[in-house]
């Protein structure tokens, strides 16, 4: 691949392959809006041909399914882990908390498109499905602890799992990678998510 | 005013005055976002004429501005209320929590808006300074009620802080009005707060 052919002064870096492409289409997508973005807008990001770019991703849409296939498969791959498959509803439960707060934090631009998609193509309309599977099977599970009791009585499981999926998915509003205490923010949030944002003393 | 003079089929109503007219254009923000809304998609939505609206208003920034003040009135009045002021951190922190839910299922459109504020406009970076106020308040009390010691050990107030306001906020994402279950959502999220959103039996 030849680059740089045509960029002017917005090149970044010679670009190697489709990894580094996908990457960079992602950033523009989130920065411009993924409606307003054009090839020529990412072509000119990566400081390559769009003949180059072509190469690579058949299209815009190519783009988005690589790159929201990415996140989703993180969030798949999680709950077909031993963790998540075994021990008590409530264990499992935990280890997907952690897992989803390390994988939004490895692959932060990704799981941000994802979470932004509204359902105004195709792909996102797809997207919004498998979210959908997924946020099913966490409810399931929420459903289960309750109902094994190891839940505090109270406890609505449906409003439990919006709220679950709402506090993990808030953190890409404000985690930035290299951000001090990266390292305990899965188990922070998962004692949040059982013990309390605010828990009491005593 | 003169209503249905120019718009087709896409008349709703006609309108009596200012209020209807911003709810009717926080509408349109939300849907088509306010950088795709022209001045003719709202009077058309409204069934008036362009002049009737601009009557009530200079221009779309202004309306964009008397809906987020409305939203960032609301939490600013929340604050100044005698609860919100009184009491342990930790009480005052309650009763911001549930005044906020109640404040966003009373004025869905208004908070989403505020919340989806980017800061692309004159308009939008102050509403992001005051949206920054109202943060630095709640993570003062957070760490008030650390340092009074009414907080579990080992909670930092800064993410507790992070985490309270996005577990707040990522309702508007989900919470459609009428939803059974409603009357009850302030305290429901409190309980999540102090409690857990999954709190263990026992």
């Amino acid at each position: 691949m030849t680059a740089n052919a045509e960029a002017g002064k917005r090149v970044r870096r010679p670009t190697g392959g489709a990894g580094p492409l996908l990457e960079i289409a992602v950033g523009e997508f989130i920065t411009r809006g993924y409606d307003a973005t054009s090839m020529e807008d990412l072509s000119r990001a990566a400081g390559i041909t769009k003949s180059s770019f072509y190469h690579h991703f058949t299209g815009k849409e190519a783009l988005l399914r690589a790159a929201l296939e990415r996140a989703l498969n993180g969030l798949f791959v999680l709950l077909a882990e031993p963790g998540a498959q075994e021990g008590t509803p409530t264990q499992r439960l935990r280890h997907i908390v952690v897992g989803q707060i390390r994988l939004l934090v490895a692959e932060l631009p990704y799981v941000t498109l994802l979470l932004r998609v509204r359902g105004n193509t195709e792909t996102e309309r797809w997207a919004l499905e498998q979210r959908r599977a997924f946020d099913a099977q966490i409810a399931a599970l929420v459903r289960a602890a309750v109902d094994a009791g190891e839940i505090r009585a109270g406890v609505e499981p449906a409003l439990a799992a919006r709220l679950l999926s709402g506090l993990v998915n808030s953190v890409v509003e404000w985690y930035r990678p290299g951000r001090p205490g990266a390292a305990e923010l899965p188990e922070d949030v998962a004692h949040a998510v059982f013990q309390g944002i605010l828990p009491a003393a005593s």
